[in-house]
């Protein structure tokens, strides 16, 4: 958001300003990087969603499963696709059709007294985020003073260590490192973190037991995160997959080794050679199965860079502060991709005065809704970890898709 | 709760549950054991609060305040009653008639990795607690395995080393011991906990920052947590205390030495040898002021010992499970003093199943109220710490005083 953008925004009304924030965000060119793991999220754009799904076969019916995958020896002469349905409830569950996403400052990282607590506060953020079936998080540099350079350092795959964050900036870097660690099911932790064993305090991690972290013997939902081996294939036949499966993967068309991919099964016969299934748009599950599927992590290089370069275009905008507007008198519009913007140890003020880039003189013009989430509370201070599950758990009721 | 009490529960209509639950209570006979430090939870004895109140003058009306504690030289032929009302906004707020109970068990300390992080796991539930001015917690054995023995020797001041925790159950002891420890005012740990260094990583625990967390130089409002000092006071004369201010206050009574009460300022000239004030109950802030005024922590044997025993005539019972009511769909009765339920890792249905006293089936069979806080939830758990945070956050708007 640019300067003169920002000073508008108090001035003009919600429609208008979503309507000038749209065309801005087609004006900024998106380059074309070459899709690596770590940048999975790039995988989350809405244009590159629609390309994917257009390539896509539609979506495959299901049949009532077997009791259970060992007794699954149903064949027919085409591919099986019984899939283990345990509990059926979870697809026959209404689509999620909006995002949440949330941002918040690296700096929190700072405030923690060991590299322990470090580690462990980062888990905080991942469950909370989990828990609320948060899509997004952003973390920013409240002193506005990491480059673009040392983002790409991070997106190629450095990993700042929790006992030793020398660099200022490094707080924004760790935190967003140990949320991705947490929201990759552990089954593909090795291949896609090979320098895992940097992070010092893993086994203080609080699992995430998100829904997409599914067991080596699960199938009761149809999707599967997976990694594309380094296997040779047939001209024209399509990559092998790791899925965490007892078996390997093969799916629908041939893709980079290395990157992650969302697998929707089509035959998991476990007497054949191979399982099957085709690649998704990882925003699949969400949409049309209403299954929670993690949150992809971005880091922005100041306040202002969270409202620009995500993967969605905000239509929300919150602001939250216990100088905001009573979330009880709050009405939360209809929204198609909602943003939660959280502040550090001084509030979103320290990380405006930060910005350069942002003129505004209050937060609250920054946000469609600057809300207090907490009337009364019963302590001069909310951190910003218990901020994010009372601010979350205040909307969900007010939230329509 | 005997154990036909409990089976009761499920046939009768709530208001006959609530006079009956009332009638038991009054027949359990109250002991009458010397006032100390440690026992201050009886305090909030209702009946106890009723015999002070009855002894307190009338409460005294505040004129407006000087501009500055040290301006403040204004004196009349009596006792100053000026006292500094910066926020003056804190006073005119309505009081706040119920109260709102937690229960939880100490068994979550074990599942904590380390020393360190169950000392935090502490900090956490007590932050949750002030946040959402929560007035009484209390800690049951999920194992029903604790005596009588070990809570007396707990309330004689044993403090379990969060480093051993060798005997079951000390888990109970060493959260409770840390609730207390940091609902405290800093000004006053010295005094009421002697054996504060054998809380080794207190320095890892986030204040709790509570209203009643005054400065030495705070007088915004005119309450005061104190200690009783061990000084002569002649026959007639009301006894000394230290209630972290740059003078002692002498107060209304003679008082036992040691222990901890609530005070009124009604003198603040500090060019007077000592300030003065009227012991209170510590209910008044809450009741006269609605100034959340901290909580009190008692420890229960079991499940059951959390209905009994307490300090309230608990009239709103509510569980918390996944498998509980939607709390969208939840409407709560009006209250004077709730109390909701917590479990540990293995739910309330494990801490019903070690009681011997309860004989009912199903922990919903427990409660007027058995909620789910949180339809939707992106994790398979939520932990009991963050469940704590996400009920209250959804109960708040709930709440009629
Ligand atoms: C420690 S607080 C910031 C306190 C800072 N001194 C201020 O005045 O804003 C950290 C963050 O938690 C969130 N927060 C704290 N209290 C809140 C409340 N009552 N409602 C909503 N968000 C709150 C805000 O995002 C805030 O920036
Ligand atoms: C780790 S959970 C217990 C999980 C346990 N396996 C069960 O099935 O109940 C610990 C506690 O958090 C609370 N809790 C967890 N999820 C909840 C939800 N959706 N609504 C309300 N309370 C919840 C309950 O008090 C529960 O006993």
């Amino acid at each position: 958001m640019s300067a003169d953008k920002a000073e508008d925004r108090g001035a003009v009304e919600d429609e208008k300003e979503r309507r000038l924030r749209r065309s801005l965000k087609q004006k900024i060119k998106k380059k074309d990087k070459p899709l690596t793991w770590r940048k999975r999220k790039e995988q989350h754009k809405p244009e590159k969603e629609e390309k994917l799904l257009n390539q896509l076969k539609e979506f495959k019916s299901y049949k009532e499963p077997a009791e259970s995958v060992e007794n699954n020896t149903i064949e027919d002469d085409g591919v099986e696709e019984v899939v283990e349905k345990k509990k059926s409830s979870k697809l026959s569950t209404q689509g999620r059709r909006y995002t949440v996403s949330i941002a918040l400052p690296g700096s929190i990282m700072d405030n923690a007294q060991s590299a322990e607590l470090r580690t462990y506060l980062a888990g905080q953020i991942a469950r909370a985020a989990a828990v609320f079936c948060v899509d997004e998080i952003i973390i920013f540099d409240e002193h506005a003073k990491i480059t673009r350079n040392d983002i790409d350092a991070f997106d190629r795959g450095q990993w700042p260590q929790p006992g030793a964050m020398d660099k200022p900036g490094d707080c924004n870097f760790l935190l967003a490192r140990i949320l991705q660690y947490l929201e990759c099911p552990q089954y593909l932790r090795k291949a896609l973190f090979p320098l895992q064993r940097q992070l010092q305090y893993a086994g203080l991690l609080n699992p995430l037991d998100a829904m997409h972290h599914l067991r080596h013997d699960d199938l009761s939902i149809p999707y599967r995160e997976a990694v594309v081996l380094n296997k040779p294939v047939k001209e024209g036949r399509g990559s092998f997959c790791d899925a965490g499966l007892a078996k390997e993967v093969q799916v629908d068309r041939s893709l980079e080794a290395g990157i992650r991919v969302t697998l929707k099964l089509t035959s998991t016969d476990m007497m054949k050679r191979n399982l099957r299934a085709d690649v998704v748009s990882p925003s699949e599950p969400r949409k049309k199965g209403g299954i929670y599927w993690g949150y992809s992590v971005r880091v922005a290089s100041s306040l202002g860079g969270v409202f620009k370069d995500g993967p969605y275009e905000y239509d929300m905008l919150m602001g939250t502060s216990e100088r905001g507007q009573s979330v009880d008198e709050v009405e939360v519009p209809n929204f198609k991709h909602g943003l939660i913007v959280f502040g550090g140890l001084n509030g979103l003020e320290a990380c405006l005065d930060a910005d350069q880039s942002l003129s505004a003189d209050n937060p609250a013009d920054l946000f469609q809704l600057y809300i207090n989430s907490l009337p009364d509370q019963g302590s001069h201070t909310i951190r910003t970890e218990e901020a994010i599950l009372i601010t979350l758990g205040a909307l969900r009721p007010k939230f329509i898709g």
